[in-house]
């Protein structure tokens, strides 16, 4: 099932055709407040009356022209002054690969480090998204650079990837922010941990890795990108067992997944963000939302049906 | 099926016939070297030549008469001399119950020390194993007093049980050897992990803080009572991204059960430990074995076959 969605998600074909279908525009609206930011914002406010913060995103990826980028760059630039001008308390996440990261890597750095430069103005923070395994070294060493000039910014880190317990152990030392997420993509075993049951156990043990080390007094921001409650509440008794609160970390969870475990759980203490996506290119992005969680597909299909 | 297992090991009728049984009898073979203390010790010789150490245990379990759980201790302090003769590295392992806990928990106390002491004569330890919810608190107390005087000691706990984070952070300050099983009793949701993924997570966030407080300093001894290789070795991706030998942790597996995988661990620098249990008793201990891991079921249906 996974490998079927991960594969429509990397058809040209279908990525063409498929999201100018009604039902599909249908199917879409349960993920995300459509294609426009104002649509972002408007159900952010609706969240943040709830307790619930937010975590912008614009839809996109690789780019063709450098030129792109600066489009973008500038789009998220009116997000963050739209979302501040509304007093929303909402960060923004981008991937690098959407900023130029495949053309001119000099160029994506300005454009975040100007990202972040505009959010700190604002008291916000900037994100970066982690993509497929050919970019997690390069993306771990711009965060490397961004962060030491911009201490507002966080990385997306994977619990599938073996690599990530040594990512977390290399980026303490620089008062991370840490988003960890199970992982999205097809990568091989040998690099990425295959069985749900082994990505859960890397997932808790990364995690307890990251509270000791805030315990122990390193400034990490810590976030749980993920919807498996079961696995959150047993890591907020990891974390209260070490002496820890329940806001020594934030539930970062997707728009339109779980909306009422994220009442309930910002309702019990926790710190929860939603993390709100919207554009057009929301294709490739939305089957890989299908592929981490067979339990969404259910959702779609009744979306889909006209009655 | 592990339902199944767990009412067979309490059903007293089938207790008391199906040992008896011929191919009962050639059934438990596979896992452990029959009744007898000096088969126990033969088999434990066999694993040292490949670098394995062992944990002795007679079986046995709750006590109708007190006087019995001062012969258990006798058969005890022998099989203690008996491998420290044969120049063996064993430890031994001992269920309170099986010494009386429900009768006279001072006289339990008494004997373990007993044990201890002897041990320790030989630079030897004794674990006290962990059973059924109701007795966790009253045997942690009983750990916390008798490490406090002997120091080679140490306890087993159980990751399922929502409560094992908190307890592992009560026992650092004394120096603990913990011995941490992922558990094989059934316990209601709400003390313990139902789903084998909660299970895993819950093992592996466990372990990585017990490895973190090594790190920090704390002298804890880490057994990792489990077959499960995956997670072993995932774990020991965790040890060596904070910066531990793959020493910092003992893998406890149960005699027969994955012998090829033991000696590749050995022979890969891991320490090894055999769990080798012997005695009349059995039965209960070995269908739980079955519960736990519905693989072994198909181990022992082969051995049952006359051909």
């Amino acid at each position: 099932m996974r490998r079927i969605f991960l594969w429509l998600a990397g058809n040209a074909w279908l990525r063409e055709r498929f999201p100018r279908l009604p039902l599909a525009q249908r199917a879409v609206g349960r993920f995300m407040p459509r294609e426009h930011h104002e649509a972002a914002q408007r159900a952010s406010t609706d969240f943040q009356r709830q307790g619930i913060s937010v975590l912008l995103t614009r839809l996109g990826e690789n780019l063709t022209h450098i030129q792109e980028a600066d489009a973008v760059a500038a789009e998220y630039q009116r997000l963050i002054d739209g979302a501040a001008a509304r007093s929303l308390d909402a960060q923004v996440s981008v991937k690098l690969t959407q900023l130029g990261f495949d053309l001119d890597q000099e160029r994506t750095f300005q454009h975040v480090s100007e990202l972040a430069t505009r959010a700190a103005t604002h008291g916000q923070s900037v994100w970066i998204d982690m993509e497929s395994s050919p970019y997690t070294e390069s993306t771990i060493a711009f965060y490397e650079r961004l962060t030491a000039a911009h201490p507002n910014t966080g990385i997306c880190l994977q619990a599938y990837l073996h690599r990530t317990a040594a990512d977390i152990q290399r980026l303490l030392p620089l008062s991370p922010a840490i988003r960890l997420v199970k992982g999205a993509y097809a990568e091989p075993a040998t690099i990425a941990w295959q069985a749900k049951r082994e990505v859960d156990a890397s997932y808790a043990g990364l995690v307890v890795s990251m509270l000791e080390a805030k315990k122990q007094g390193t400034d990490i921001r810590i976030g749980l990108g993920t919807h498996d409650v079961a696995l959150i509440e047993q890591l907020d008794g990891q974390a209260r067992a070490i002496g820890l609160p329940r806001t020594s970390f934030e539930v970062q969870m997707l728009y339109g997944i779980r909306v009422d475990q994220q009442v309930r759980l910002a309702r019990e203490g926790y710190l929860v963000r939603d993390l709100v996506a919207y554009g057009e290119a929301w294709y490739p992005w939305y089957l890989r939302r299908l592929a981490e969680r067979p339990a969404n597909v259910l959702f779609v299909l009744r979306q889909m049906l006209p009655w």
